[in-house]
């Protein structure tokens, strides 16, 4: 009969790992997987709190990445050195350590219990090890009513803590290649804005206010994020405009000027080279018609009104202002103030009204005051 | 007893499946998680054979992307459309099949078994669902030993799907966002060799030889594929020479000479600027110093024999080896052969012996005739 009861408990515990190893595995944006590694930590070995240390291999340090439990807020980003504390010695060993009194331990960081306000008493320490190499820890703290763990957790955890790490390494593989990418937009979008003085940080700057824009407007984080690349690339068809043209102090002729437009469809035409196609629907269309306007006096192809694609329209009115309040050859660059309403005289006219009234919020909030003179200056952007 | 028993087996069944989801998300290369998948699926359930279809939205179609079993290289590739035989019914409705004699089943597309010349006798066919979406179907064919399968055998397919269809759709995102990447950095190359009429298809070619040269000296496929993507941004810094010196069609002066060397350390600045930095170590070693030469007549910094990073020196071959063979202003192009043999005279003075010798085989082999033709052209390539 006690075989059967541990047989039992034995197939709980496996179904139990098994639907967590499926959580952990369900997403692979680095916010999510943390604490969806946190959350199924804690509700399999019951634990009152718990939290999650990533290395930083580059720094020597180990931060607290998501933590859970009564105040766990205030540990959340707590850095230690990379052999700090009991956390430090079971990264550097990779063995796993159960505590039963933290207090009398010598080598508990008592600042972090400071930092919370929380009172550990028994803990759980386990490495996330992939391939030999341990790329973070999990600490849980005080079981669930009784207090004090015991050897059958530290095994659970142990189990669980093997899933994880490879969750959080797919989670950071994946997090590196969005960063990658995204930085080698921004920087060929720096080099190409580069090219002409007059438009440095241009790109930066519109897709930082398309950005802005699309938050105020109730798109999603992907959405927004989405945009904010696109943007981006919104002049990358510039690259095809010749150098005398794109830098002409003067007047250009009627020709010149015709040559200066067709930078919306080479853009088009170069990102549509990209794969997979789907990702660059917005970015195609965004390059393409940045400079339609409702009236149907923009270019390339004068379209009308709805015809012209959502995105390009915010993104159109981002570039007029930006073209507005930057200096250029021509003129020394309006103020913000009367960028928003040269936007606001032309809405309906040349642009969407929706979105010209969602910058315009944006700009005449106090808030954004510092913001706006860093976007101003072309600097200072981490998205 | 019998409970006990039975217990047992779950038990077992159970840590099969969690070690099985281990190995699942142990990678998220394409390649490896689909023979893992189908590993995993024929041993726990212990099947003869096995075959693990994709679904391609776009084409609405199916395709075998892995196979194990007698004869499972003729299955390969196999395509049906979406909805064709047991598989596609499957993928349709979203419902695993357990088949007892597939032979007097409607649905059976022998086709398959015609082409594999394997005999189906009893198959299970689960669907790999992710988040309500069907994303491939795994089929088990012929239990081991006793030929047919049992329910039993159908449930635990089931679990080890659902496993399965999350690491299969990591991977596929993860595979996208790698996909993006070369195309942009592709498209970036090919957009800048199009300012000089007579650099059209450069970087490519350039990477395409270099990538030979690599798999030809041993490096892995990984070093190799990394290498072809440094490769392709070799000349990056002509984005900051100016169209009149580049695209001069006369002699240039000393100080536009001296201009274009500079297109070295300005592509090594901006490839400095792409996170996260260590990935972009061979890709700024190689702008930096494709032009060095052994003897130290290159430039920008005159380096001399072992201090020229080694992928350099393999660009740097490459890189010459193009702008011999390739019409430019001043010349109509030489021929494969008579490159090869300038290449051979140059070795140990200007190109490393080991990088020369192995691209001149490379060349001499007859193989490699159209692709070199190809190359030559500038077109036909997937990485």
């Amino acid at each position: 009969m006690t075989q059967i009861k541990e047989l039992e408990s034995k197939v709980q515990e496996l179904v139990m790992l098994l639907e967590a190893s499926k959580q952990l595995n369900s997403n692979l944006e680095m916010g999510e997987v943390l604490q969806s590694i946190l959350l199924q930590m804690v509700q399999v070995v019951g634990a009152e709190a718990g939290t999650l240390w990533v290395v930083d291999q580059e720094r020597k340090m180990i931060r607290v990445e998501a933590a859970y439990g009564p105040s766990s807020s205030n540990i959340l980003n707590i850095e230690l050195a990379i052999d700090e504390g009991i956390v430090g010695k079971v990264i550097g060993s990779g063995e796993a350590q159960l505590i039963e009194n933290v207090a009398i331990h010598p080598n508990w960081a008592n600042r972090v219990d400071h930092s919370s306000g929380f009172v550990t008493k028994s803990m759980i320490t386990v490495p996330l090890t992939v391939k030999g190499r341990v790329i973070g820890a999990l600490q849980l703290l005080n079981k669930k009513n009784i207090a004090f763990f015991s050897e059958q957790d530290i095994s659970l955890a142990v189990a669980l803590a093997n899933q994880s790490a490879l969750a959080l390494h797919n989670s950071q593989m994946y997090d590196e290649l969005q960063r990658m990418l995204l930085s080698m937009i921004r920087t060929l979008a720096k080099v190409l804005d580069a090219r002409d003085p007059y438009t440095a940080g241009h790109s930066e700057r519109v897709a930082k206010y398309s950005l802005w824009i699309a938050e105020a407007l109730g798109y999603d984080t992907p959405t927004c994020e989405e945009l904010y690349k696109a943007a981006l690339l919104h002049d990358i068809g510039k690259i095809g405009i010749p150098d005398d043209i794109l830098r002409k102090p003067d007047r250009l002729t009627n020709d010149e000027y015709d040559a200066i437009k067709r930078h919306t469809i080479i853009g088009a035409d170069i990102l549509s080279n990209i794969e997979p196609k789907g990702a660059m629907v917005h970015a195609i269309q965004i390059a393409m018609s940045h400079h339609e306007r409702l009236n149907g006096s923009g270019y390339p192809h004068g379209l009308i009104g709805e015809d012209i694609p959502f995105f390009a329209r915010i993104v159109g009115v981002a570039d007029a202002f930006d073209a507005m309040t930057t200096a250029r050859s021509y003129s020394k660059g309006a103020s913000f103030a009367s960028g928003v309403e040269e936007l606001l005289r032309c809405k309906d006219t040349l642009f969407d009204s929706r979105v010209v009234d969602a910058f315009a919020g944006i700009l005449q909030g106090c808030d954004f005051k510092i913001d706006q003179y860093e976007a101003h200056q072309g600097r200072g952007y981490h998205l």
